[in-house]
């Protein structure tokens, strides 16, 4: 076991170091990035497709797919949206580590964007183990998934910077306590900021348009 | 990175050997096993909860429930029902292996139950490649997550023997297009048996129970 262990931890030693270089592209070029981290259908693909909607216009997006298999479903969407998309395909693999992305980032005219999602594999494990480079994480949890998901998977809330709280349109049809949501992560990740928002019908957009025109102002300056 | 391959290969050929040796204890005992898994959310633990209070008076469920943390709230559930469980704390991993599984059946009377139900942790793609020993695989899909799933994880749907499509009290809310996800399921795994039911309202449920019954009826013969 011990050969396993140490065998892991050069995995992510060297995982650090190509993280460090796509960070320091990522700076070289003035790009605000993000890494979307959410589980299977919490509504990544149409928060980004919400997000690009209400760009303002000093926003030039560009967006990484990462998916386990072969498919552009999501990355077709972003383009038919106008922006620029790269999908990763994994191989099956359970989140997107730095190495992917810096494969990725060569495929964009960085000088022609200051802002970069990139939607992880939907997974609410594995992710959290792999940095990428990128200057924040963000979770999308869904109100569908259930109000015990930072009690059940707390790893992940500890490491985000911003809390996206989805699909609150269907609050009425679903036994969701946001209180004991937000006490479980209060405790985990304190003064978290929070969206509470729905992808669907743009509601709670505002706020996270005016963080996010924040963060892209001050990586230029 | 040969060496590397070698060594993941060396491990699942190891779990595939305790996964023969859970399947003959649990065949010894007449016990009939499923894997039970979902991405975070889908209901894995309210499905049990509905199959329980429905449990007709021949089957005597036990239920193992895996967790990546050491949080007790699914299992807590399970014995407030009146049924022994048994929590898998994964430390940290994004599935059950058979070790676990077998750790976790020592704890069971095998004698004075004749169903288990395995709780997966909740993730579409690491427990894919990990057998148990368990007898069947079942994966609860829910309306929520969205009808692109089979599409996007593909290796999930292609190994399991029951789909569950829950959350169907939901369907009037949200976009989900029924047809277009069956298809991508049949097109993966043709003819496979599905079920579609709330977990919250117990509708759908009567064909599940009698497909359970068939099974455990079977193993006992």
């Amino acid at each position: 076991m011990k050969q396993r262990v140490e065998i892991v931890k050069r995995i992510l030693d060297s995982n650090e170091q190509l993280a460090q270089q796509n960070r320091k592209k990522l700076d070289d070029h003035g790009v605000f990035a993000i890494n979307v981290m959410a589980s299977p259908g919490a509504g990544k693909t149409t928060f980004i497709l919400q997000t690009i909607a209400r760009l303002p216009k000093d926003i030039h997006l560009g967006v990484m797919e990462g998916d386990t298999a072969p498919v552009t479903i999501d990355s077709d969407k972003i383009v038919a949206a106008g922006m620029p998309a790269v999908q990763i395909n994994t191989g099956g693999d359970c989140h997107l580590d730095a190495n992917m992305v810096g494969l990725a980032l060569d495929e964009f005219d960085l000088d022609e964007i200051n802002l970069l999602l990139i939607e992880n594999v939907g997974n609410l494990i594995c992710p959290a183990s792999f940095v990428l480079g990128n200057h924040a994480n963000i979770l999308i949890a869904s109100v569908p998934e259930g109000d015990d998901k930072p009690y059940k998977y707390p790893n992940i809330y500890r490491n985000i910077d911003v809390l996206i709280i989805n699909k609150v349109d269907l609050l009425p049809y679903i036994d969701f306590r946001m209180d004991y949501f937000r006490q479980g992560v209060e405790m985990l990740n304190p003064n978290l900021k929070t969206f509470e928002v729905s992808a669907k019908t743009g509601e709670g957009f505002d706020g996270w348009i005016k963080w996010l025109q924040e963060k892209v102002g001050n990586i230029q300056e």
